[in-house]
């Protein structure tokens, strides 16, 4: 039988697949389980967006150019100007969700056995488009007790090689939900721009932001033209992750000129989701404002009834809708095998997301857990009070 | 600056994207120009699917499993069992276009440098997903005289390398038209397990069969489980192009467990796709009994027309809806530059996709075009009409 590649063999799993086996036992154990685990918000899409889909009038659904539509991107450049991000439409490539982006921009500046920096714990996936691209990730490692905040540049420093091509940074990051500030920001471009090197920013948390803190984008900063790409997905904006939706931004023209090579390959992004998320570019304000006030008020909720609990640390996110938790315990892989098999409060469990899977160096973060908040308050009430109950019951 | 990959250097442009620029003169200078170099169908999307988007009942436009839904994955497996290909929903993942499935079958069977062997002249794109993967192909000429026949299976064998992972084969054939016989699929089966190599099987054209010729699926032959991948895709059977749905199949468990890791990595394919194409499932027997109806008397009026053309020598497609046509001139590109730029009958001119971009050997098809017989019977009398007084004007 012809075997499978060593890239294929070496394709991580997402940290919560494991635990997907025990997830379904415990639905046929008729346990309740209430998913921390998870990034899909449970916010109602815009209407304007979905109902733009219902009202399509395709004959026929042909193909888009490569690059998405000129009037979305367009639109899109006008969104990004509104947020002071001096972006045009030809510095836009509309891809298939904020996925595509990280792999077109992956394939556009890093050959095989190349490097990109990454402050950890990151974005799992960010491994996967890692290895299907051959490019190694290099971690650099930030602290709960910091809050997760830019680890000092002489730590990145000390990590480049000639082989580094760029520093891969989420902001506001998923999983930690730190937002860089202006002056993280600028400490970042002024690295870049001394090694020669890429940032890429993953801004997909962008509207996220909590506690009237401002987030401030890789493209305000001057003189970011050649090295600056954002990476953005209307996702978790709009609640649409189904859509696929998401674009790469820069103003390097090679940088456009290449990843629109890759675009081409793949002949165009989904037409109907760009329908629906070109009408959502006309969402209200005030449906932000209320996703705002929802998130900011279940994280407050979510970080207080953590902090009653002893023995737990909590990273205090100010954006995106995930925060890192350092429980008592040393195997949160084990524990979160644990709470969905053996254990339940009157029926009720939960299903957690173990933090080793946000880590790329070896035995860090083994005794935390990510906690994604897209649930509803009095649902996060009680989660939290399980975990509660779980941590006094469990020996290790 | 920091500089973009050779990857991305080296990834190739579209055929026709060199043309694009004088597409755009053309347009300027009011010519109407006859899209001859597409393979967009002007066929409309079955109601039925683009009803099933209209009435579509969604809150959330949330992710769906990485591997496509299970209720859509037993339909195709129905499909599939009804053309006497015995796939069930396990062995199918869903992907975002044959695109997608494509990149990964590559990525699941391909370390860097390593080889796929092509029947020449091939679907451009194979180039690009190949660099993009770090993956050679190595062509096998394909002729014009046998109507781009399978090359005898010595001439494989000669190209055979420990590097070789697979055979790609594109069944109908874009660009050629051809249609494998059993016999043909039978010789490659033979060799695959002979050479322990994959046996990778892009089916996207399979409903788009004439003269009541039948297509063979690699997986209708028997002891192929093991060896066997199919792409497929909407795209081209709905007409449904821009939904950006296909599949990858294969009967190969390490294959699917292989693949689905780069399925999960970018999270799932598009959600109102998924529920046009699902429904498309249902489009009655009539449609494709018109469609293949339409694109005979199409491909039988193309065809009797270049043959009337002195010097033009045609292959004759039995499958799909594109054919090679060999010109009594040197270089196509030149040519087809042109027709656009230099050249109309009464303001209007045609617009062909030079063949030199479907083969991957230097120098070879450089008197070659492909026409893709996506217009209606009228537009292509004009357009034939157009390229034979043309052929009469041109000085190489
Ligand atoms: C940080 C980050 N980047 C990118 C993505 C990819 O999302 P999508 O492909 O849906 O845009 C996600 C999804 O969870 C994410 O959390
Ligand atoms: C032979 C072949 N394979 C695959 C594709 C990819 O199509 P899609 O990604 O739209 O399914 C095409 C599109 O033209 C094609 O001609």
């Amino acid at each position: 039988m012809p075997a499978v590649s060593n890239k294929g063999q070496n394709m991580p799993e997402s940290p919560i697949r494991k635990l997907v086996p025990f997830a379904e036992k415990a639905y046929k154990a008729n346990k309740t389980v209430y998913h921390l685990n998870i990034g899909q918000p449970d916010i109602k899409s815009p209407q304007i967006a979905m109902d733009a889909v219902t009202n399509h009038s395709l004959e026929i659904l042909a193909y888009t150019r490569s690059e998405g539509s000129e009037g979305y991107r367009k639109k899109i450049a006008a969104y990004y100007q509104s947020k002071n991000i001096p972006a045009t439409h030809e510095d836009i490539i509309v891809t298939t969700g904020g996925s595509e982006a990280l792999l077109f921009a992956m394939g556009s500046i890093c050959d095989v056995d190349d490097e990109v920096i990454i402050p950890e714990p990151f974005y799992a996936n960010y491994n996967g488009f890692a290895t299907a691209s051959g490019v190694t990730i290099v971690p650099v490692i930030s602290k709960i007790e910091n809050n997760f905040a830019l680890p000092p540049i002489s730590e990145f420093e000390k990590l480049i090689t000639p082989k580094t091509k760029a520093i891969l940074i989420c902001n506001p990051g998923n999983p930690t939900g730190y937002l860089y500030s202006k002056e993280e920001i600028q400490k970042l471009a002024e690295m870049v721009k001394k090694h020669d090197l890429f940032l890429v920013a993953d801004e997909v948390y962008r509207e996220f932001t909590y506690d009237g803190s401002k987030h401030y984008s890789i493209l305000e900063e001057e003189g970011m033209d050649d090295y600056a790409i954002i990476i953005d997905s209307v996702s978790k904006r709009y609640s649409m992750c189904g859509a696929r939706i998401g674009c790469l931004v820069s103003k390097n023209k090679k940088v456009i000129t290449t990843a629109l090579k890759f675009a081409q390959a793949r002949l165009s992004p989904p037409t109907f989701a760009q329908i629906a998320s070109e009408a959502a570019l006309q969402t209200p304000q005030s449906y932000f404002d209320d996703v705002i006030t929802e998130y900011t008020e279940r994280r407050n909720t979510l970080i207080a009834k953590l902090e009653e609990i002893p023995g737990v640390k909590v990273g205090h996110p100010k954006g995106a809708f995930y925060c890192i938790v350092e429980l008592p315990i040393k195997n949160s892989d084990a524990f979160a095998q644990w709470l969905l098999e053996d254990f339940d409060v009157n029926g009720e469990t939960i299903m957690v997301a173990p933090a080793a899977g946000f880590y790329s160096s070896k035995n860090v973060g083994l005794n935390q857990i990510r906690i994604a908040y897209v649930l509803k308050e009095e649902s996060l009430i009680t989660a939290v009070n399980i975990l509660k109950i779980a941590l006094q019951e469990y020996n290790e």
